[in-house]
């Protein structure tokens, strides 16, 4: 499978899982892995996922509008580059935010995610 | 040096070497470097050069709105993740822009970017 098609399908799981269903993100984190989430740090999996979780908002849908990757060097890694807006439930017009993964295979052969940076697109 | 001050100074050297003598940007990248620019991949330290010196303004200031930094994995890298505007010369209004870079150590204390993915912010 080509990269830009893994890094595709990566992201597509990715989105529909914190719209349907954010706890399960946990899965794909692991106790390395840190998330800044508009410039608040956040590291390991289970705060990750409380982070998320602790969201105000109960309903979310993401909308993808680019994926770019690239690979990161020896170790097999993965970067992932998404623009896209998120409607929020309730709210009238969706938002537009930029996220990065910095994906690390697993021996199984999928990918955990090492790196997350997330914004929101400054008006 | 703390990490969230290096990549504020890595980023400022970066947008200010770019915003007055582009060709200038090529010590910053290596053979192994990749630049994905609006979609488009590019390879390599002089390819990077010889695109970012073809496009097609003459005249450009960036200004930075947030910066974000991470660790990257045990090689001493840096994820570093910029949100900014862009003013180009002869344009009425600036173009908001994501850029992330993965910067990687070198043995004299400084870093050259590996992965390098910019993306205007859609409209």
């Amino acid at each position: 499978m080509d990269p830009d098609a893994v890094a595709k399908a990566f992201v597509e799981h990715y989105y529909r899982t914190f719209d349907s269903s954010r706890a399960a993100l946990g899965g794909l984190y692991q106790d390395a892995s840190m998330l800044t989430f508009e410039g608040d740090k956040i590291q390991g999996a289970a705060a990750i996922v409380a982070k998320l979780s602790s969201l105000s908002f109960q309903q979310c849908v993401h909308a993808i509008a680019t994926v770019d990757c690239q690979p990161s060097g020896p170790s097999g890694g993965m970067l992932v580059f998404v623009s896209g807006s998120l409607q929020l439930g309730g709210e009238q017009h969706p938002l537009k935010f930029s996220q990065m993964f910095h994906l690390m295979p697993m021996p199984q052969g999928s990918f955990y995610v090492l790196n997350d940076i997330f914004r929101l697109n400054y008006a």
